[in-house]
């Protein structure tokens, strides 16, 4: 699975957190952040979600059917004949040196200008975000973060105990004004925030993009509030028009630490991300991956390294991005097509993603279980808050359902919405869930 | 590099941290733990050490120059072929069950009767490591470990900021009179041990194994005093003598954290290790594997199971072991021959390490860079320790060069320790390094 499972009750009245840990004879002896891992409430509910009877819009898996695998495979063959002894091998702390510099050219898409000194490789961007969580982040710490955030982000600054403080979007992104109204929160408080973390392109699950007015907004706010940014950027790259759109780090390159991945553009079973970190930041980066994992997989990278020199992987991006394009087509029609009154989204750019909201009264959450019975699968919107908010929204995934499936998905779901919606309208109730419509606060401004 | 560089100062005289930090603007954002990140102040020294006139006897890298490279690249390439869109794609964060299957048949050559349900798949052991401790380790909690100790985890204790104490060792491995000793201490002072770390085969640096009657006191001792033993069992099956020797984990699952590794077995390239823990843990420690890095890299899980199932791995761990022992034998009968009377050492049945005491009055880590001049590299002792002891003693490595390589080592090596000795006796102070023979506290049990 491509994320963790978001961490969202199934049932408001759920098992006590006291009798599901009963048994764990361990329960006096774990650290404190241990009881902010996340554990997933839903889990079940996606065994049964993946059933091939069921159509997911749940997952954030690439399609990675495309990839020439005879191809892929006849240079890890040779990779393994020619430099075995280096790529089975133990490696450096900071990941091979010609692979960070390959990483280089391919944030200069972007406009980034780098030396491959300030690149650590890491096992997937989410182990950036877990050694970037931890070289900065004391428990009680802020770390301020877009409504709605990337529920796996979310997972590492819980894990390390950190406060989420979130920060409304709409659809350019990042609302400056609300970002301005949050530190100033914040620091009223007498607290300090230590990371803004943003997906500015191709938001997930919010599927939207920094426009370029905002980027130079957040980056003066951010400059003048001596503030450091996580630019997580997953999907950069696969946008369905034109050139990429030029990263943040791109124009502010002292107080960003931006995160890249080759999971989407590549696949993410090497599981090869990066950090490109000002310098200070990333030698202690290093020695945290040091102690985390002595190095990241050496044939892991050559492998990606042997990829980007053997193959040609800038048409491969293009091939991707037109399938994801004429799935977003597929969704957004199927939207159009059957959705109920009171129902919006945004329309995606690029990346994985619509995000949802549902007519007034309906609780995604609560609809889960009957959405999948109706056999279609999504996100809940509460998965991408760290307080509760998002229950009138879900996240709707178009990149791995071929199009005919995913418009398929979309009708049995607007099927269940319609028929929540009846049941309110005749019971004042959608099905069995009202208890938690304390959820239910709607984000106007995206959609 | 196969561990992360030790913490040992080169000079006693060194550049201040204040001074080394200046530039850092960054310095008051970082968390806590941060500062206890250890850098390695001979890393410059190791740069040097890597020119090919000196002969390492300082890493742990596994010699895998005798792998069959073009059966491996064979087998990836029909991996790649035939299932890529599974290698090649995210993976669960638990591991691959196949391989978690192979994983208890191997364990079982150690007398171990394991479920694969309660095996989880780390980004090697190092990771399981990282993993087990921020699950068990608030700043300040105490966790046991033997003297000397490895390095890399030591290295993970101290970046959770736990408290090492470390118990006794001889020949015979961890001593149980001592470490009832130190329980009895830190209950006194009003604490409580977290974990005992211990690799009780083969063990890095010590070059010990724990005798029979030794592991069965042991667990005794664990029992009575309800204390969480981390097993970490890399050289396990890399005996030079009969069967592996039973395993802790064998004769006791409920306080048992067992940790294996592919790095010495296989190839390190892969980073594909494992824990095999009690349900409770196993559960928490998947849901640290999430939030660290998702999942571990299925294209490395997928390989390691090609290659048990595909290559005669047996055949080739014991291939291995011969290499390994023969090297061994050079780097003994050149002890012999060529060591000063006064210099001890241990002599082990598996594994890759020598551990030996200089005389008295020498410092091992005031000494290396005279021995680096003379163009051979070890480990100072200080490294396996958390609290400044070993500066008698250095670990040296047979794994890497080959046995006439390593009688020379040694041969420099002695005509360095001779010369020092010879100053020692002339002027009653070692070449430059009186200053710090605060850490010359010997090891006299480990010889």
């Amino acid at each position: 699975m491509p994320e963790p499972l978001p961490a969202v009750g199934l049932q408001p009245q759920g098992v006590p957190a006291a009798r599901q840990t009963r048994l764990d004879s361990f329960v006096q002896r774990y650290a404190e952040r241990t009881a902010h891992l996340q554990a997933s409430e839903i889990r079940a509910l996606f065994a049964v979600a993946s059933r091939p009877e069921v159509v997911s819009l749940a997952g954030g898996m690439p399609n990675i059917s495309g990839l020439p695998l005879d191809a892929v495979g006849e240079a890890l063959a040779e990779l393994t004949r020619e430099r075995g002894t280096v790529a089975l091998q133990y490696g450096s702390a900071q990941g091979d040196p010609d692979l960070r510099r390959q990483v280089c050219e391919i944030m200069s898409l972007e406009g980034i200008s780098a030396s491959p000194d300030n690149v650590v490789i890491t096992v997937g961007s989410q182990q950036a975000l877990d050694l970037v969580t931890r070289v900065f982040c004391d428990p009680g710490d802020v770390v301020v973060c877009e409504a709605p955030s990337y529920v796996g982000a979310l997972g590492v600054f819980s894990a390390f105990q950190a406060d989420v403080e979130h920060v409304e979007m709409d659809n350019e992104g990042l609302v400056p004004e609300a970002l301005t109204a949050t530190l100033g929160r914040i620091a009223a408080a007498g607290r300090r925030a230590k990371l803004l973390y943003t997906v500015p392109t191709f938001h997930n699950p919010a599927g939207v993009t920094m426009s370029a007015a905002r980027r130079a907004e957040l980056l003066q706010i951010c400059r003048s509030s001596d503030l450091l940014v996580v630019e997580d950027n997953p999907y950069g790259l696969l946008g369905f028009d034109g050139s990429p759109p030029r990263a943040l780090r791109a124009d502010e390159s002292d107080r960003v630490i931006y995160l890249g991945t080759f999971s989407k553009t590549f696949a993410p079973g090497f599981r090869v991300g990066w950090v490109l970190a000002p310098h200070a930041v990333r030698e202690k980066l290093v020695l945290a991956q040091e102690s985390a994992t002595l190095c990241p997989p050496a044939f892991s990278q050559l492998a990606v390294g042997a990829y980007l020199s053997t193959c040609d992987w800038q048409r491969q991006v293009k091939d991707f991005t037109e399938m994801y394009r004429e799935r977003r087509d597929a969704m957004l029609a199927a939207l159009d097509e059957h959705m109920p009154a009171g129902t919006v989204w945004t329309v995606p750019a690029g990346g994985f993603y619509v995000w949802a909201t549902l007519p007034e009264g309906l609780d995604s959450k609560a609809m889960l279980p009957r959405a999948v019975t109706a056999r279609v699968a999504y996100v809940p919107g509460t998965a991408f808050f760290a307080d509760g908010q998002g229950g009138r929204h879900v996240r709707l995934s178009y990149c791995y359902p071929p199009p005919e499936r995913i418009s398929e998905g979309v009708r049995r779901l607007a099927a269940v919405i319609s028929a929540e919606l009846e049941l309110l309208e005749t019971f004042g109730t959608p099905s069995a869930s009202a208890a938690s419509s304390s959820y239910d606060k709607p984000h106007p401004n995206l959609a």
